[in-house]
């Protein structure tokens, strides 16, 4: 190459091209619509979904949104993501990096038990409407998970014996099913799973916030990698608010436990450097 | 110590002690709020506005907020974070993972420029109330940034003349002060600003988002610092919505400019392992 | 529980509990050697093994990982690791910030491929062990991968034809097979790999850097895992040294391309809210 | 604009200009020096000071390097960067996830300190080097500082009454110092601090572990920002340690304290949402 070669500028802009944002001096549009229209003229849910999806909702698929965003802010400091985003303003850190901190230990074991959940319901689903039996499809897969020894995601809490989010967040479901908001289907298949779980238990293993989420996400036809990613956006609100409640209480360096106790050692006993 | 020493577990329990939310078995409250009022009961930016203040808004302040919120969610793939959330899913991170990393980049001179802007009003807004005429103080600050040849926070946009997300948003606060929702005092200490940053120029330097969403978190009573951390919640939805976007993308290892480009090397000429 | 219940102290630090550091008051030891006999007597890549595997390696080891540590520190700012940790600094974050927004980036595309050879290596391994052909492994092997159109992770290079660290990576490892110091079964698992993907192509396949240190990591008995760990240690040199030439740039806020450049938009027209 | 306009390759890539390293087919040189001369014929440390510092160190500054980040490694779980990390394992992130996690929080308090002493240490020895008595800066400085009632970064430690790891590495320096590999001015303005800050008191204030690195860092010509960086080169050794260990517990969603503990509630009594 020659140091004063000339290549296409559009190569170069099309590396970074985009369908969710256009900017030109003076302007901003998202998805087509200018951001002034927005500003006031939607919610912040209706954004969420705008940018995620390009279309705007209808106000009842925005409010059902609205409600599973909301039931999932926040489940206390025992999480290890609200902990993490505690201790790290601790340690000197932007709120920026706390809420950073946080989010990224949402991981395919805490965060993403909403989207396998979804992967399943749809795979069900499918079968479902195959024309398989909704109620054998739903036993069946109980009977593999119980074979592969596995825990079915998005049913079951090892806190809660019946999650406070399940019922308001289905009955949400199912008022959208009955206007024709939703169609219902995934609603019915998580109905299916939680059934044939319970079958032969004298403890039921109900739908927790990862299952209900997931049916609501499901029937509103966002993508399974998506319901990670909407948990992401509710849950740093209660990180963000448990790293300012902590910012408030001037804790320096704050480690998981008090102070005056010790970490177990488990190790080897104190030794010299061999000779080498 | 002994091995069998007892200890309070009050003093565990209080190490992680927060007034945000309460759980016990079947129950979830939000700041005293069961969870299950608040689904369906409240809108996600009222429950943004409970965990971080504590109590809920009022309507039109939750209005307010919204707005701001739906102001920021995206610029676009030249910014930093955006840019690196989209390589972040091509290195095969999941999306908590990629929204983290943007987030991350959120920093004092990304993210921070609210929160300066929400300090710098705050503190003119006080001398302005001790009695000084706010024009001056005004003309002071722009004077002393000019010296220490520093930006002022919140004001000039290097791309756009007129930033399209002020007016709106400057809109809804004049209103809101019309109306007795908010006191307006510090949209006055900003539009004083912007005038003493136009004295005597040909072109103005007019607020930009940050000083325009910092009119509006201030005049809602957030401190300066939450600021910051409604900017992170706002911009992580653009966040999500480019790594999604990027995730269909299927590119791998995305760098930052096309990969017949060549980053330029200005280092040393070749050279051998010297004999030591 | 009454609020003043005792619970045993053990139970907490258990909780904890970790096998590789012991304090005590005026004491800490490293798998049971006093830091202030590791200070001074032991490398940094010596200390780099002996927490990770528990005891210290001899040193013909230790200078087999300290040359793999070496190979893979930098590759240029066109790694998205390299590029998101130096446009963190220019936002106003920390080094310590900079550096976990590039190794955040090191996921299962971009740093796992090591891992994933290693993973490989040992399934060759064990099926040659057991008696097989080798060849006829590594033959089986390429062509697996080619009926599921996959790449085999860690050959080919899409910018060097040949990686200048694999020839002398391979030396290191085949003298110390030579010397007893290694088994030398990966690297001839690796190599029989190679050949397979040359078989009847013109141009070969050769190891990358991710294949080469697969090998000395195998042979020095790290976990696959572990593979992608001290790959993260390696390229965490580079990234901080990146993100340090930066801040030496002044550079604010700087994005994938240069400023008068701008991302291409492919989205929908310009258009107005619907009335809803 | 028109589509197809043409701009200088050369804009482009110096964007992403760097004088660290330079790749072309086949061959890869850090900072002019071929990677194949490095591998096998420089130790870690030393490519840890050749990336950051553009020029090979002479032997006894590596081993002086070389000591330092030894000495950091590891502090044990209590440490927030430690569990921070060890949590994000059972949350199902990747080693660099958890490392990038635990590195993230090494930020201006719990990171920063050898950063700051080394500020510190550097005015001392200017006022020293213009003359002032060094006895007399360090007590002004000690001075200051508790009129501020701020601790004196790189002195004293919460748990160890003296940091073990003071005096092997004062030691180190003091050696180099004797044969002039460093010239052991920071060494003295250090010492003329411990000994301001015992002055008068029945318990001194040692150097802890951010003083005697600070020493080592500063005496080799390292930027205090970069005591910050090696640092965090050093623990994440630790970081990734720790992260293996855990992954080795098969734990999931680790909490920060044990499961049947409760984060205690502080917050308001259970409540009603107020009609609005």
């Amino acid at each position: 190459m020659s140091d004063d070669e000339m290549i296409p500028r559009a190569d170069v802009e099309q590396w970074w091209g985009t369908s969710i944002t256009r900017i030109s001096p003076g302007e901003i549009d998202l998805r087509g619509y200018p951001v002034q229209d927005l500003i006031g003229g939607a919610s912040f849910a209706e954004v969420v979904w705008l940018l995620l999806r390009g279309e705007l909702p209808e106000r009842r698929q925005a409010a059902l949104l609205e409600a599973a965003l909301v039931a999932s802010v926040d489940h206390g400091p025992q999480a290890p993501s609200i902990a993490a985003a505690r201790m790290a303003v601790t340690c000197g850190l932007g709120l920026n990096n706390a809420v950073a901190t946080g989010a990224n230990l949402l991981g395919d074991v805490h965060g993403g038990a909403g989207q396998q959940c979804m992967d399943l319901l749809a795979r069900i689903r499918e079968r479902w409407r195959a024309g398989e039996d909704l109620d054998e499809v739903a036993a069946d897969t109980v009977a593999e998970y119980r074979r592969r020894r596995q825990h079915v995601p998005g049913f079951g809490h090892r806190f809660h014996p019946r999650d406070p989010r399940r019922d308001p967040l289905l009955g949400l479901v199912a008022d959208a099913a009955g206007e024709g908001v939703v169609a219902g289907e995934y609603l019915r298949a998580a109905q299916a799973l939680e059934q044939a779980l319970a079958a032969g238990r004298e403890r039921p293993v109900p739908m927790n916030i990862d299952g209900a989420t997931a049916v609501v996400y499901s029937e509103l036809g966002f993508a399974p990698e998506l319901g990670r990613g909407l948990f992401v956006l509710s849950r740093s609100v209660g990180i963000l608010a448990h790293a300012w409640e902590e910012r408030g209480s001037g804790a320096r360096i704050k480690g998981p436990i008090p102070r005056r106790l010790l970490a177990a050692y488990t190790g080897p006993q104190q030794r010299r450097l061999p000779a080498r």
